[in-house]
């Protein structure tokens, strides 16, 4: 059912799942898994590829039971569970969570999805926000290019992207400003007539009451109307306001429980080691316990 | 290396390793991989069954990327994992774990081994300890025939046994007692002489400064001179004094660290859910865990 998002943009799906889980990693996978056999309803939002991390793995030797398998071997076989189980995956990039009393908003640019509950699997945050990013963030700084790009047309925007899936997103960033100053983390063959590539790196993001200009790595300063920073996933702390964060990592508690009622985290997202198996096992844990969540909601409720 | 156990009883194996995991469950094979592939000297102490449980399960559909496999297979494939790497197995019951300052001294029956760390596999406690049981203990009540079968020569004794693998300490129990009141667990096809088949339950262990009697179910009253639990696993609380446990379950934090120093726990014993999948995370986290433990150990001898 497609009816009006109440936050006034865009459409959404009014149809509310058990269990929203975000990330489709070894945690999200194994969250997933153990929602379906629980007969529980839910989104798993991610992408084809699963993990990007792990299918470039040459070897893993520690996931117990699969011998020497290759990252891409054991993607596959992740996959292949995926499809046996009739666990499909929502192809939507999560922006924001919202959390709306006894439920969750979720929202992929102007989608909206809703959901009893969140499990956050997003993988380990590789960079760390540069000085004055999240200072900025909603003043010249965005995570969205679907959300804010409008709010740049003809201007002069940086775009610093570090994933080939999201390099469409420039592309589209290009089409609506004057010009775009683009750097990549990646390597990247993205050309456009009004794509300036960078190579030096940025120091700083800099302005008083919004985004003015950026510190470069060679001593310059890049005067500019926004910056768009686009990430394979969005950092945990902007996705859902009021979540704790400890030495950059989601905060959890044995049961994977967050600091918001209702939402849980598992996978690297919430801590070393960075190891499948540590995420196959808390994703397991954190789908127990919303399963146990929503139990008690459905009790309160009588 | 074989030495005179300081401990007066028996040989011991001077030879310290890193880490000694207790359990061949999934959390003790995890645990075991990660130490073998981070080259640290280790003891795995368990059965060539591996984990009878999961032997037993019909199906798993759980357990990422190895789709609707039995018990058996899993079991099938952690083995050949374990073969593959040379991971063997030490297949001695722990009865005892003693901290002696920076170490640990681990008894198996007669034998001693030492270890830096310890990480605690065992699996949930199938069966709550009986009134009277842990009162009495070393006062009449043994968990190990091995080290106390001797004091019970020519006596009367009860032995209360969960575990197939046990029943031939059952048989030796036999030998020296006058007459063994036997309590299976399970379904046994046992004979002897000596040995009576008792079908009622135990209510109690009763006596005032040492075992006297047992209440049964059946309302009578048994005189006895002392009584064997002969379970396949130690409870963690007997297995090491100090350990702190939490409504039946070890205490652990995020990083998988007991309430002793050195000491890592993981799986069913650390709590629900018992879940092969959180089983698997928990030994590699411990593992990590006691590896970091050992680093700092080294940094801090310098």
């Amino acid at each position: 059912m497609l009816g009006k998002n109440i936050l006034g943009i865009g459409v959404i799906n009014l149809e509310r799942v058990d269990i929203a889980i975000i990330g489709t990693g070894p945690a999200g996978i194994s969250a997933a898994i153990n929602a379906k056999i629980r007969h529980k309803s839910f989104l798993l939002f991610g992408t084809e590829e699963l993990s990007p991390n792990i299918g470039k793995s040459e070897k893993i030797g520690n996931y117990p039971g699969m011998l020497s398998v290759t990252g891409r071997e054991l993607n596959e076989s992740f996959k292949e569970h995926l499809e046996e189980m009739e666990i499909s995956i929502t192809k939507e990039r999560i922006t924001g969570i919202y959390k709306m009393g006894d439920y969750f908003m979720l929202l992929a640019g102007q989608k909206g999805f809703e959901a009893t509950t969140v499990i956050i699997a997003t993988g380990a945050e590789m960079r760390k926000p540069l000085p004055g990013e999240r200072e900025l963030l909603g003043r010249g700084v965005s995570y969205c290019a679907t959300c804010d790009g409008n709010l740049y047309k003809g201007k002069k925007i940086a775009v610093v992207c570090d994933n080939e899936e999201m390099e469409e997103e420039v592309s589209y960033l290009a089409d609506l400003a004057e010009t775009v100053y683009y750097f990549p983390l990646i390597k990247t063959t993205l050309e456009g007539e009004n794509i300036i590539k960078m190579s030096a790196k940025i120091k700083n993001v800099q302005g008083e009451n919004r985004v003015e200009n950026l510190q470069l790595s060679d001593g310059s300063v890049l005067d500019i109307d926004g910056i768009f920073f686009l990430k394979a996933t969005v950092s945990a702390d902007i996705l859902l306001n009021g979540l704790k964060i400890e030495e950059g990592h989601i905060a959890v508690d044995r049961n994977m429980r967050t600091s918001v009622k209702g939402c849980f985290a598992a996978g690297d997202c919430v801590g070393r080691p960075y190891q499948i198996a540590k995420s196959i096992g808390e994703g397991n844990i954190a789908a127990h316990s919303a399963i146990s969540y929503l139990a008690e909601l459905k009790k309160a409720a009588k």
